[in-house]
């Protein structure tokens, strides 16, 4: 139960042949309302695949009726045939559900530049509508559905105590990065909500969980957070309570995909506080999260914090030497301008490992969720062509 | 004949002891005149190392005498401390030399976070004193004695026809970067020179050649490059003359510094033309050198301009979809808002890698020079603490 814990919500996974391997690559969320409520935050990159153009589209109309997804061709750099493809596909769906094709949204993963096998795809929507249901099994085939590198399907779940409830899927596994993760995610509740609430409370939490998610930095032409709205359990949460919820799935959402990412042998947590602004401790954290000299060092276990002190005196943001201080696994190794506790007193030996700034020039913070950067890493992006 | 190439120089290098393995680890270059004019450029980073720190202040003077140099250790973030070693090392040069130590710049690499062993150090000093000579072995020992990860020393010379020529040597292996690639480089000229020259001569040069190398996108805290002016040779060449064969072997040694940086497997040109700016060229341009991605391609000779695409895509510069270009090793694999030929077209076996971005949106290019990032970069990342 997670993308259909939700009441309200239908969802599918099947194989339609767009993966050479036969494994499930065609994904199928409905919401079968009372209410068709939608939002959605996109990629920042100005080269937008096909599925993220349409799809802002559709986001603008009032009505969301149903989420495609398809794994194995991201439909990304492919002009004006590739957009058909991506019409065709809505299209298609909106036929055998008796909607209108604009109110069904899609999105593509997989490799850029190259067209859809669109017999496949449509003929993959025709299966998927007839294995569409309300239980756990269908809600993890359309998890799986959209896994490219991935090696296992994310899911999240979190029940609110007055009767309503978030639930939701994701993939992603490289091309993790600023402004969007890179990734596909669809979240469903069934609490009552207007669009203009559900997208305020939707960007408020990508903000401190999609958006805060940097394995190395790349941005997707293909990022996509959909929230649909059925307002099947007839309670209206506050705009508040339904941006806790959502935070909180995606939160999950993206410890699972940070777990997933290529290669990663560590999770890496960088949090820099004392900050001037919000936007000082994100860019700085995420310079130092993009660092590959400071990522190389924690996949060797090692707690080099000169290099962490060298990525962030890059970052362009108000910093002072002389206030700085750099802490790993809770031991401080740099402050005042010069080094503090030995460096050997930092454990970096396990899984898990906390990197904290503090700038001393003022109380704003941030935390981005990144890895290591390791031989696995190279190994699979050098091997496998997306 | 590198560094000592020019009229009006001696070096040396020596083990003095700072690396535990007896390696050759300081270097003294000595200007002996006529003319006592140099300039430098330094790390952009906030957190500068001492030896930045005191040359920029050496540089402010009218006269420069000898550059000190050492490998080891960077004496960054080593606090009031750190700068007290600096300061010392100068004052030791200046007194055998019979100079002021505020004419004695200081240059550091190594380990961030660590004093230096001054005693060392300082004994050091005495015996680069006894070595100095014009000679090409002299010059050597001086270009090695600066070495860190480096596999083998970087020198350069190049000769006006009018009588007068440039000579220098670089180290630098890793984080290699924007803004000063994180190396030390110290030029020599017999060209009769005044300060400003010198200095717009050099930042010119600068700006165009290790400006633009980026290995890895860091930026290091100790990044310096220093030309010095012996005047020997009587010819006073133009700021035109003078910048160009200062960007002359600059380039050189900027393309040593490049095929000899950690693990690069390939030598990778990123140019980006038909920019609206020199400054959108170069962002562009070191956005997609520093995605992981390509990198990750570039190494498994893969041409997947789908991850070029995305990289410039997130680039905060002037980019319009439909009029983009990407072409590798001179076949063009994307325009016009989709594929152009088949990816298989464009052989990426070989070691030299050209890819060329047309934004087409204006008339300003930039090249970055980057690498690959290979296993051998984690490794060596990993397993060196440096």
């Amino acid at each position: 139960m997670t993308v259909t814990g939700p009441k309200g919500f239908r969802a599918a996974g099947v194989a339609a042949g767009i993966k050479a391997s036969g494994a499930l690559d065609l994904a199928l969320v409905v919401n079968d309302g009372p209410l068709d409520v939608a939002a959605g935050v996109f990629t920042r990159n100005v080269i937008k695949a096909a599925p993220v153009l349409w799809s802002q589209e559709v986001l603008k109309q009032q009505k969301l009726k149903a989420v495609v997804l398809n794994s194995g061709g991201a439909n990304a750099a492919t002009g004006p045939g590739g957009f058909q493809d991506t019409h065709a596909t809505a299209e298609k769906v909106a036929e055998v559900l008796g909607a209108g094709a604009i109110e069904v949204a899609v999105c593509s993963t997989g490799l850029i530049g190259e067209r859809l096998p669109m017999p496949a795809v449509l003929s993959g929507v025709d299966s998927a509508v007839k294995a569409l249901d309300a239980g756990p099994e269908a809600a993890l085939n359309a998890a799986t559905g959209v896994m490219t590198t991935d090696t296992k399907p994310k899911q999240a779940f979190a029940r609110h105590e007055s009767g309503w409830s978030v639930g939701g899927f994701a993939k992603g596994a490289g091309m993790l990065a600023p402004n969007l993760a890179t990734m596909l995610s669809v979240l469903t509740t069934d609490a009552v909500a207007d669009k203009e609430t559900l997208d305020r409370a939707l960007r408020a939490a990508t903000h401190v969980t999609f958006d805060r998610l940097d394995v190395d930095g790349g941005t997707s032409t293909n990022d996509t957070v959909l929230v649909l709205a059925s307002g099947a359990s007839g309670v209206e949460p506050t705009e508040a309570e339904l941006t806790e919820l959502l935070t909180k799935v995606s939160h999950d959402l993206v410890l699972q995909l940070r777990a997933d990412s290529e290669g990663a042998t560590k999770d890496v947590d960088v949090t820099v506080k004392g900050a001037a602004s919000e936007a000082d401790a994100i860019v700085v954290a995420r310079t130092i999260a993009e660092d590959n000299l400071v990522k190389t060092a924690l996949f060797g276990s090692d707690p080099n914090w000169g290099r962490i002190a060298m990525a962030l005196g890059r970052a362009p943001a108000r910093i002072d030497p002389e206030t700085v201080s750099i802490a790993i696994n809770g031991v401080t190794l740099f402050a005042g301008g010069t080094t503090a506790e030995d460096r050997s007193a930092a454990d970096l030996s396990g899984r898990a490992i906390e990197v904290v700034v503090d700038l001393g020039v003022g109380s704003d913070e941030a935390t981005i969720y990144t890895t290591d950067l390791s031989h696995a890493y190279v190994e699979e992006n050098s091997a496998y062509s997306s």
